[in-house]
């Protein structure tokens, strides 16, 4: 084994380890969310809590203490540069909005880049017990099981998970949906980017669209979906472009041009 | 304690345990879902299997065992009139898309109506546990756990249900939803209606909102959501309306207004 292959190893292993401690501690907050004060971002569906803090710290302390030179963005705390040539990209809690409203669709997310490019990608669904995860050229499982896409799912004989948010204007988002049932499809949206993307890895949607995404919500998504062999509309990743939001996509791949259609049209 | 409680009170029980006995026999077929052979009905998108008739039929006959004189109205199986005064109204899996894809956002869901009324309430969701119950004047709860809404939760400050089929026009649907994001709202679709309506009587959704609903999917709701103290634009049922499809709306009273106002434009 090369000293390349084992750089990933070691932090997928990693990944998963930090992906379980995180979603129990995320578990234990949902379990008493009674209790959570829930602030507003950006706007009053932009919603955060000190859960979300406390689980990106866990996080940022366990990759810290293995690979100080990793260099780490978190959805919370934003950027810290590495020089290891890995970065962590974490979103603690995908779906805050299911989260503080008691529903189950949220999840832990975290990815590995290198080279700009998700080489781990982990989501842990702590309410339904399950863990994906995925590194390059390793594969895709769910709870240990491989993950492998059907050709024969396509956007007219399965589902399709859709996002938004308010840096989308209302009608680009209505447009969307309208163009996605006018080719036969049927959409999903359970508030979660991360999990959507975990659910094309694992043939449960055939594929996942949001015209505005952050790296955080993608990265890990896009690591299951390529290596359960789908195919993703790369995210821009040089300088400041990591920080900022960009379409995302990806599916299996008999979906992808029709998806891709509906990102252009 | 007056005759009619007797008869709604003992409804109330049977429905309950055959919800949770459906619900076993329906996540059995759920977890062995890979020899389940998945027929089209209207369209590719509207999906059945031998799960939903088999759940049907054991509702059906343990209802028949105990209220012979009951009426029956059943997705898979249709109407049979009963001489009781009350009408069962049966969705053996709603949400059988998200089901047949192996997502967890299905349920099994019994009403009984007296009156055209739904006076009993039952939803169960097998894959979290969950067993959401109302009758008329008696409460609604999650687990044995009283349902009351919070009237401080909004259209802005929550997250609306969105359903929609192939009987809605396309264009109709990306109305309803830049509609609703348009006002500072913020939707979830996860596949089942019946369960999108148990989420508004536990506060999770403030409203549901679809086009064209038959009632096997929204009268077991519309109960839990009257009980716990919201509302809902009521379902035809005189006559051969019952067997229809109309708009389905259940709500929080602090946005009835501005669903009804999103229905209407």
């Amino acid at each position: 084994m090369s000293m390349q292959d084992t750089d990933i190893d070691q932090r997928f292993s990693l990944a998963r380890s930090i992906a379980e401690e995180a979603g129990r501690l995320a578990l234990d907050y949902f379990e008493n969310r009674g209790s959570l004060v829930i602030e507003t971002k950006r706007d009053l569906q932009d919603v955060v809590s000190i859960a979300d803090r406390n689980v990106e710290t866990l996080i940022r302390d366990r990759v810290a203490a293995t690979f100080p030179r990793d260099g780490f963005l978190g959805e919370e705390f934003g950027h810290v540069e590495g020089s290891s040539g890995f970065t962590w990209v974490v979103d603690p809690i995908d779906g805050t909005a299911p989260f503080v409203n008691g529903m189950p669709t949220w999840c832990v997310s975290i990815a590995v880049l290198r080279g700009g490019v998700p080489v781990v990608g982990v989501v842990h669904v702590p309410c339904d017990d399950e863990l994906y995860a995925a590194a390059a050229g390793r594969g895709a499982s769910l709870n240990g099981k491989p993950l492998t896409l059907d050709p024969t799912r396509t956007i007219q004989n399965a589902m399709t998970g859709i996002g938004c948010n308010t840096y989308v204007a209302p009608e680009r988002v209505g447009q969307i949906i309208a163009g996605l049932l006018g080719i036969g499809g049927n959409f999903i949206r359970n508030g979660s980017g991360a999990l959507m993307l975990a659910y094309v890895a694992a043939g449960r949607l055939v594929g996942y669209y949001e015209p505005f995404m952050r790296a955080w919500d993608c990265m890990a998504g896009y690591c299951l979906v390529k290596e359960a062999g789908g195919d993703y509309l790369p995210f821009p990743v040089e300088g400041e472009a990591l920080l900022g939001g960009h379409p995302v996509l990806a599916s299996n791949l008999s979906a992808y041009s029709e998806l891709l259609a509906l990102h252009q049209g």
